[in-house]
């Protein structure tokens, strides 16, 4: 078997849309498009697999096509290792990727068992068979940029210039959505190919001959007020060593390497892309060490553009973690993560990186789920222009997909803002108006679906930064609702026991099964967020709860 | 509201039997028969709590009594955090405790957190609400003993010595799982009201004035060949140091103090109860300190009576890991845990301590299910040997149970062992020969719901002992198949941070649905031990497969 992709059109391998719609979702994953280095199963994020081996992948492969309605498929990273009868109501698919006991929650342990092929990293959407490529996370970095310009700019960032490096399968999104928020965006990359790429796919406009060359093309246009991006061939650390050096300061710094992988997802100073892989290959304990020695000049050099007046915040991928572990930066917490500075008021509501794909593959398909999304909530503004932005600007790559943050916000008849869209698509499949089921899911970065002291919940109001009751409880409550696609991860953006994740997939297929699924999951989902950060405090979170009637159990007593 | 056992009988406080089982069960932990604290909310093993604080037990309560049918409850820790409308085959109940992201996966922050009341160490069978007293676990240490007898010894324990300590919640049952397999007990117990306790509730026969006395007594009826039981107040450490000193070797030596918790388990030699109490709350760290030291002294003990002769195991404390951990004693796992020693075998088969409570309150109904055990496995001499045993010496605390090691073994109709039983008693509740619902749900410690590396995974074939999606996989399941309540533990018995497990109660109150649910997570939870088993090539697992029909998905190809 062979990854082309996701099947597409109305004929079915499986014995169910739901089924069909997981084998559908895992190849798309792979699809060429998609994925960073499908050929080793790789999706996004450092080593982030959609399954454990080509022999998993095909036996995953083969256990759904021949999975009833009422049975239930288990992986166990990345391979398939029972399924049993449950019901119709139930998940299709359940996953667990990378958990590993507390004590033994590490790198070094991960390492060996995955060496053995007895694990397999699922990063978040990888694992779990829901990234959808730089498109999927877009609208999330452009949240975090038009938050991040709403409390210190005009709202823009006309005028601005972002740095930042890394070009990979999200941090890819980074070019676009700066200058979707009419911004200038300076990125670093060790990987020449991946600058191409993103130039190839319309994320990033253009590729500087070097760190000179960059800030000058940066410059005229941050002058002439217009959006541009450029990619750099340089190591992020050095890039911004020289910009100290030249006394360049830019108005925002950031960084989405995968340094939450020092060995696989991170490149140290001082080599070629080749001849780092060499020494990887090589002698790992030496690749480590200098690719922690970089990290440390690297987060020294965010610090000191904060000093000097830049914005800096870690985009989620425990660069901070990294250096304060390995290398005792007491320091390195300095400069604040993404979730606290521009998202927490989001998860308080329930909103998040809530994502559909069309399993026909027709992007007629989501052109009329982008027009129910404003038929629905046609008081939003800020979701028209994502909308009109994602159409003109954001390519689609394998199903056609859209992302757009939404969250709990119930109506009169007490549906949800996520349920709504998800029951009006539904009936648009029911109605033929869509030509094939629509899979919902969402990123695992969402309101109540992650445990993750150095992102989501890093420095939450109570404390509870570390508590990972409520991951669980979100799968096993999108589990008990009827999602068809139930995941827990460990590791994620921010590696090996730095956080626990979850993700969930419904199927509209047009039937009531599905109305019914779609109204409790999209219901408990975000629901988790608004109870957790109650719970922790919130008061966006209690008011919400107060709107939106959700019961709060020793609050309101 | 106090705690005072739980309601019994036909009436409901509750909408439907499903919430007023977990209403039933969640008091049934904290009856005074039952719980070891009650008024601390403690049930057993050091801290292991039912609920995070009164109020938040009252929370519980309030909540259950006012849950629909097709509505679902969520617990953090002990405390209510939301409830949300699944439908009415999904649980009704879910709950997460203890559990922490890998890197703070540890006591120093849990205790941090515990302190400011935002977590709750749930043990195993405390916060999932499924504790029965000494009697839950009685048929465990019955058949562990029974093992090791079956192995070492001519199938029994006559004319035999075990030497233990710890007469708290479940060490109480080991003097009678001896005696029940005819050997002699001795067991060491620091404070002497536990004693007592076990003496009056016809656990331990006798109490000894000393050491002395305590193995004078135990040779005497060894020498006849007598089953008997000696409690001996002393510190576990100084009996067996003055056994060695004295020259004195057991047969068999183990411990069931609560080694897992060094703070709050474990008492330190050289202090009274009372002064060890003073300790803890004055001097948390020397407390600390002084019961590593004894724990030192003891393991040392433990491994030169090995030397010299004696089996030894560790009876799942983690009294090995704490002084490799923290003691830096290399030694330590050079006798071996109970698990791979004694009951892995029967994991590979999806045996486990399955039991059950009769809602009613009524002896009868538990008789009932004793007589239906033993005319649906006719054949199994053992099963008919402990139902007797059981009938005759153990005594009921709080609600009427029974515990019975069943598997998987499916019969011509594809239901498990599990599966009948469970059907079986659900036809005699909806034909009124049982007064009132069961509720049926099993110890933590199962085959296919516990990642422990120090214990119900020690020394996996495959070396995955600390992988921890199959626990996740366990509840996930549980939860797709429709188990009414469904829970999740970090630590259990052998301390925050190493192990995760699960558990899952299905009330059979007569009707269809509760027939659909028991014939699905009676086939998921022992189904779940067999691939788990099956996948790190256990032959015993292989076989079971072959002869159930389990599905093993890349095996059969
Ligand atoms: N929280 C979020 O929403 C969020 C979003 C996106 C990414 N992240 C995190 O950002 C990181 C990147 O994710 P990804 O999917 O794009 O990963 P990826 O592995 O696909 O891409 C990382 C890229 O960084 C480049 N790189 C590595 N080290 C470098 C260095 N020192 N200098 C310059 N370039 C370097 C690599 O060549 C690669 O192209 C991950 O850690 C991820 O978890 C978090
Ligand atoms: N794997 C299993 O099936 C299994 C079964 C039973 C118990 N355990 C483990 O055994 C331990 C005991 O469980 P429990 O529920 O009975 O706990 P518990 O806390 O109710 O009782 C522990 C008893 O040990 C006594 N004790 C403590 N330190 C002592 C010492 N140094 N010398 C003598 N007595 C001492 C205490 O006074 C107390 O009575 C726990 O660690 C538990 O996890 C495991």
């Amino acid at each position: 078997e062979e990854y082309q992709g996701a099947p597409t059109g109305a004929d079915l391998e499986c014995e169910g849309w739901r089924q069909e719609a997981a084998l559908r979702m895992l190849n798309n994953n792979l699809d060429p498009e998609v994925a960073e280095k499908p050929e080793e199963l790789v999706v996004y994020g450092g080593t982030g697999r959609a399954a454990r081996s080509w022999d998993a992948y095909d036996a995953i492969l083969s256990e759904l096509r021949s999975l009833a309605d009422d049975e239930t498929l288990l992986v166990q990273s990345g391979k398939p290792v029972g399924r049993f009868r449950t019901h119709e109501r139930a998940p299709r698919v359940l996953i667990a990727n990378s958990n590993l006991v507390g004590n033994w929650d590490n790198w070094d342990h991960f390492h060996e068992l995955e060496a053995e092929g007895k694990i397999m990293y699922g990063q978040m959407t990888a694992g779990s068979w829901a990234y959808i490529g730089t498109q999927g996370i877009i609208q999330g970095t452009f949240e975090t940029l038009a938050e991040l310009a709403r409390q210190h700019y005009d709202g823009d960032l006309t005028g601005k210039t972002v740095v930042t490096a890394g070009l990979g399968g999200m941090g890819g999104a980074q070019p676009l959505a700066v200058t979707m928020n009419q911004g200038v965006c300076i990125a670093a990359e060790v990987d020449e190919e991946r600058i191409d790429r993103r130039i190839d796919t319309g994320y990033c406009m253009e590729k500087a001959d070097d760190i000179e060359d960059a800030i000058d093309r940066a410059e005229d246009a941050r002058e002439a007020g217009e959006p541009y991006s450029v990619g750099v061939h340089v190591n992020a650390a050095e890039l911004l060593e020289t910009m100290l050096e030249q006394g360049y300061v830019p108005d925002v710094v950031t960084d989405q390497t995968s340094a939450h992988d020092a060995l696989e997802g991170y490149y140290p100073d001082g080599y070629t892309v080749e001849e780092a892989d060499e020494l990887r290959a090589d002698d790992p304990d030496a690749y480590l060490e200098a690719s922690l020695d970089t990290m440390e000049r690297h987060v020294d050099a965010i610090l000191e553009l904060q000093e000097r007046g830049a914005i800096a915040f870690e985009y989620g991928n425990n660069i901070r973690g990294q250096v304060q572990d390995h290398r005792g930066m007491d320091d390195a917490f300095d400069f604040p993560g993404f979730v606290p500075a521009y998202i927490r008021p989001q998860f308080c509501r329930g909103k998040g990186p809530f994502r559909w794909a069309a399993l026909s593959g027709d992007p007629a398909d989501i052109h009329r789920t982008d027009e129910a999304v404003l038929e629905l909530f046609p008081e939003k503004d800020h979701l028209r222009r994502w909308i009109d932005l994602a159409q003109e600007q954001v390519q689609f790559q394998g199903l056609p997909s859209r992302v757009c943050w939404l969250g709990y916000a119930t109506d009169s008849e007490e549906h949800t803002e996520r349920a709504r869209f998800a029951l009006r698509i539904n009936e648009l499949v029911a109605e033929g108006e869509i030509s094939a089921p629509i899979v919902v899911t969402r990123d695992h970065l969402d309101a109540g679906s992650v445990a993750s002291p150095n992102r989501e919940t890093e420095a939450m109001k109570d404390g509870t930064d570390a508590v990972a009751d409520w991951p669980i409880l979100n799968a096993l409550v999108n589990c008990a609702g009827g999602a068809d696609i139930v995941s827990v991860h460990d590791g994620g953006g921010v590696g090996i026991g730095n956080s626990l994740h979850t993700n969930n997939h419904v199927v509209l297929d047009g039937t009531d099964l599905a109305a019914e699924k779609a109204a409790a999951v999209f219901t408990t989902d975000p629901g988790m967020g608004v109870i957790r950060h109650a719970d922790a405090g919130y008061e966006e979170a209690l008011d919400e709860a107060a709107h939106s009637n959700v019961r709060i159990p020793m609050y309101d007593e």
